[in-house]
């Protein structure tokens, strides 16, 4: 089967663990199942993300399924470190709501990948917290639109409660596999059960089609010939939703009814209900702590005593420390909290800022054996490297050294840079040095030969 | 009055705000009251430590009090840095129990600070949280010991409650200066509260007596002549309690009743019922919390969410995060942690680790206008410094050169630094390489002239 993953969200949600970098799919706080590998000891690390976990189900399920990730630019180096080179991404230059977004990985899987316009492909968000019986449904549904049983088929969950949360899809029967009668915006919760006594199910934005549906409905809201030509005019296309665009002027619609478990991870609360074990990282309880889930990114201990339904997350963004139902709250307080990126993942390998004052600030660069930063430069900021482990060597103002653990390199504003580690990997301490720090002041050149 | 303030312990019941450097008594969480200065926006804190408290309502009662403090080598730069150089600072050279500390605090009042032999003198811990009215209690005592009422005058502390964290001393009647019948060691509820009946009073481990008294019973039991002879014999002294070598074979005692309010800040418990704002530091709470107080010296936001008597300290070694209640229960599991001190206050200024790797460890290093650390060498590991603030010199292996933003020194294995501070003071980033990286490596030796 052909799937795309909705990859999107700032996660503010999951702060401090997402950040405006880190989305929270790509959080490693989920136990992964212990391979052949794990058991000759070849991982170190027996943790997962999301878009891991469900990457992984859905090859259990499909070992031949072709998985295409739908993302913004920032996403990128992440998703290839974290599901390498066998995935397919197809990036939005910008945000413009999803009918634009479903129509570019569209023309994405047709125009590069080459997928015929008469073959399926189910669309998913990234992160739902699901049992290999939910890519099951999956498979079924692709293999509904494969096989022309409705234009668009969509995935309805079983209710378990009235929900405000999801919108709601009303069947036309009690079939397994039923047309669509009408769709419902999110109700309050008396309407909710009214739906749900009507045979109602939730929208959980799952929904299957032939190529050929949506790029055809695409000619006609968009003026493209192909994928570069869409990416190029991308930036200026009409914010319009899928539903709008497309659902609302469709009669031909089925649905498939899902009753397995299904659990949407956007709050701590929830998060800390799919973790097995109660910490990640550095963490001690006493025996009076009760409910408690803690996820430690820092390099310190952290101990807890005496909490009950608590959720502590600590990284170097900043720490939370929350009743797990009040942790659902958290959005406004987090759009109040000042935002400095403190670390990333790079394609490259990561950063993590150390030391903040006015005028300089202090990072810590690992890059991967083999791997190199951009060759740039700055203009308001002088930087020194002092190499703390592995060698490698550094290009600058076009002049090669190579460099190992205690060499320094000084480089003035405007001096052109970049910094290549060996096979073993290399790290650094980078100072860097100016009024108006800020990652926005960097200019990139070409590689000199 | 002569007072002598006891200023001992590690403080692992306030981890991870105490390290083994910093001591309980010197961190800052007490809000100063607003002096001239402050209106005038002259000074940037209000906040006061335990030492600092103890000392201004020292000098409240009586401002020619003379303080002295007692102390272990290592709290000398922080109380120089906290107090200043009025206050007279005694150093045991290492630890020998309570009587020769305090004959040695004694013998330094009289042979270096010259205070007469039958001049009284008040010893008090360093940390009671108190009103001003248990200083003037002390300086009653002060008085009656030096007008001879007794060999030795306590302080008695009018039971709240059957305590069974204290000593009880039995008073021969009920009048505000009474002698002492008997002492009795720390007891169970029920026998706490018989003492009580009996009038019984605690022991809040404050006495006066004068030089010449504890002199005396000093050279009874240990051979020396002076001070600086005490001192280098100290090392070798016997470790015996003031209790078993003085109190019990003293019959001439008096206790002076104190019935003001009384309070000993040794856990989270009690030190945050002493906070008067619910939080120093980033902290952001939302309104669902409730007796929940924070201290954070950490560089990132804190938010807390729909908390209850719960308490939050984090600091470069850790985090915490406890019940209130529970908290009084923390050291096994601070003995639990591996220490590595990450911060520390110095007469010079101070230093933070801000990163550890394997082979190499980062620090950020402040020295204060106009000082230096001290000339010395590593055997294990070779350093780089970046300035990132301020002007200032350094020396190496003999060689003077002014130092600004930018400069970058290089200092290998064996070679002879220091770096001084200009007038603006002066910040540096150390990156130290090597193995084996310990605070032990330094070889310490005079400044060049």
């Amino acid at each position: 089967m052909n799937i795309v993953l909705l990859s999107g969200g700032s996660g503010k949600r999951l702060w401090p663990l997402s950040n405006d970098i880190r989305s929270k799919q790509f959080i490693k706080i989920f136990k992964r199942p212990e391979t052949e590998a794990d058991a000759e000891g070849e991982h170190k690390t027996h943790y997962e993300s999301m878009v891991q976990r469900v990457y992984r189900q859905i090859k259990t399920v499909d070992k031949d399924a072709e998985v295409t990730i739908a993302t913004s630019k920032s996403q990128v180096s992440t998703i290839r470190n974290q599901l390498g080179n066998s995935v397919g991404i197809s990036v939005e230059p910008c945000r413009r709501d999803t009918f634009p977004a479903i129509v570019l990985v569209t023309a994405y899987l047709h125009y590069i990948r080459g997928v015929s316009l008469d073959e399926a492909v189910v669309v998913c968000p990234v992160d739902p917290y699901v049992n290999d019986d939910y890519f099951e449904a999956l498979k079924r549904l692709w293999e509904l639109a494969q096989s022309g049983t409705a234009n668009l088929v969509l995935m309805g969950i079983d209710p378990t409660y009235p929900s405000e949360k999801y919108g709601y899809i009303i069947p036309k029967d009690k079939q397994q596999v039923s047309k669509v009668d009408t769709f419902k915006e999110k109700p309050d919760a008396e309407t909710a059960q009214k739906y749900i006594d009507a045979g109602g199910l939730w929208n959980g934005g799952v929904f299957a089609y032939k190529l050929r549906y949506v790029l055809d409905r695409a000619h006609q809201l968009i003026d493209f010939t192909n994928y570069a030509d869409l990416l190029n005019k991308y930036e200026g296309l009409k914010k319009i939703s899928f539903d709008y665009a497309v659902v609302e002027h469709e009669n031909d619609i089925a649905v498939l009814r899902f009753a397995g478990e299904w659990k949407d991870l956007g709050t701590w609360n929830t998060l800390t209900e799919a973790m097995e074990e109660k910490a990640v990282g550095d963490v001690r309880f006493n025996d009076t702590c009760s409910n408690v889930h803690a996820i430690n990114e820092l390099g310190v201990p952290i101990l807890l005593m005496g909490l009950k339904d608590v959720v502590v997350s600590a990284s170097p963004e900043g720490i939370l420390v929350s009743d797990k139902e009040q942790s659902s709250y958290i959005k406004p307080y987090v759009d109040a909290i000042k935002k400095q990126v403190m670390f990333a993942e790079k394609s490259w390998g990561s950063y993590r800022v150390i030391d903040i004052e006015e005028n300089s600030m202090t990072v810590k660069v690992t890059l991967k054996p083999g791997h190199r930063m951009n060759y740039h430069s700055h203009e308001k900021r002088d930087e020194v490297w002092t190499v703390i482990s592995g060698t490698g060597k550094t290009i600058v103002d076009g002049m090669v050294q190579p460099v190992k653990q205690g060499d320094v390199v000084t480089m003035a504003i405007g001096c052109k840079h970049t910094v290549i580690a060996g096979k073993q990997g290399l790290q650094l301490i980078e100072v860097q040095l100016g009024k108006d720090i800020t990652v926005s002041d960097k200019k990139k050149f070409e590689m000199p030969q």
